[in-house]
């Protein structure tokens, strides 16, 4: 049975405000908890499931020293940000995503200026992972990493991928001779330009790349769209999805 | 001021057997609107908006003969699916998705086998209308077009892609010689295949193209990815635009 207290907690840390306070955040989803626990990069505080859980998963929580709590179906659903609550929840600490030190950047990384819809940042997270790319980097006004959406997108690949807050001055300091391509709407055609390993900066959903970082930035690089009349843009991590694939066929084919 | 038969009418709207029902749909934003009418695309039933709105555009809805009803934002509040209503919203049309002929495909379509996210199905609309590709085809289970994140996510690019739902036997009757391309988890390498005209399938966000249509794709291709323990799967919008990219890229450089 869970307590008054521990209800308490965790539908608090259903909030931002809160998770920032505590510097916890929830994980929901067996499949998604069992990654967390098995990968060994986050601490895990809690895990609170179901009865079926523990019989499930009773090695890996024994042999990682999981402190769990049972708990009901309906109690599940009482603490669950989901509709359908899936066996379990667990309370996770958060890493320090602020002041990782910064190093100098080996490949390709992406810089995420102000990405601000939870779906798109999570997949931008994915597509990184899919191609390799292990640095995402991201402006302080960029969407929480931890926000149960945002997790949610990046399907597991949040293990896999080092996400750091800082700013792209900061970046930059490091990475003095590092390329910096820019995904915008009137640069080079990408299938044109010969692509190189460096930094690519993403742009916010509905303004693009911010003025002060447009200025940073060597190679401004475009998708050409085939129509004249046709959308004025593509969605950011679709155009993100499309970059990654040309940096990655060109360095690898 | 608005009647209470239009209220009841407009949030009645807001579900989808009403909207199946009443062949009617909701539109709603200053810009998306104002594309609306211009298009000539779909019928619009009429306007319901402030003032202001109707001042700023006076000419178009006028020429276009748009039926206006005036409201203050108050009502517009009530009857709006958005927290921030944006000075109007129009009663539409639905076209007949259904039952379009089929015509030939020439270049390339898509086809979308039960694509279940209403951002995922509106941002390929948009990534369509990007590269040029006119016809979007679904499978009677994607997701319905007049859903409004549907609309959202198109960002007005559902004015200028056709989208039908028709199976695929229908369309591949009409089809016979064309290539038939299936985006697959094992199969053959996407940047080392060449690349033709032809029909695109893509497949559900979980389930990937069911078992039925797989038997049909002749070119089963796959977007390699970089890490061998990595994500398992890219997001499904995600995965289409770096196959349109690619296709689009192979043909026209």
């Amino acid at each position: 049975m869970i307590s008054k207290n521990l209800t308490k907690h965790i539908l608090a840390l259903h909030s931002k405000k809160n998770r920032d306070e505590k510097s916890l955040f929830i994980v929901e989803g067996e499949k998604i908890i069992i990654e967390f626990i098995s990968s060994d990069k986050y601490k895990i505080d809690k895990v609170v499931g179901t009865n079926q859980f523990k019989s499930k998963y009773f090695e890996i929580l024994h042999s990682k020293s999981i402190s769990f709590i049972e708990v009901s179906e309906d109690e599940l659903k009482k603490i669950s940000s989901q509709t359908n609550p899936n066996q379990a929840l667990a309370i996770v600490h958060k890493l320090n995503v602020n002041s990782s030190p910064i190093n100098s950047v080996t490949g390709i990384a992406l810089y995420l200026d102000d990405i601000r819809d939870p779906g798109n940042f999570g997949t931008i997270i994915r597509i990184a992972d899919w191609f390799g790319i292990n640095q995402v980097f991201c402006s302080k006004n960029t969407t929480e990493l931890y926000n149960p959406k945002v997790l949610q997108a990046t399907m597991g690949a949040i293990l896999r991928v080092n996400v750091t807050y800082v700013s792209i001055d900061l970046l930059l300091k490091e990475n003095l001779n590092t390329k910096v391509y820019g995904a915008v709407l009137n640069g080079n055609d990408i299938y044109k330009t010969k692509l190189e390993n460096g930094i690519i900066v993403i742009g916010n959903e509905s303004n693009g790349i911010s003025e002060p970082i447009l200025n940073l930035i060597n190679d401004p690089i475009t998708i050409p769209s085939s129509k004249i009349n046709g959308s004025e843009s593509l969605n950011a991590a679709n155009a993100c999805a499309i970059i990654c694939s040309e940096f990655h066929r060109q360095l690898n084919y």
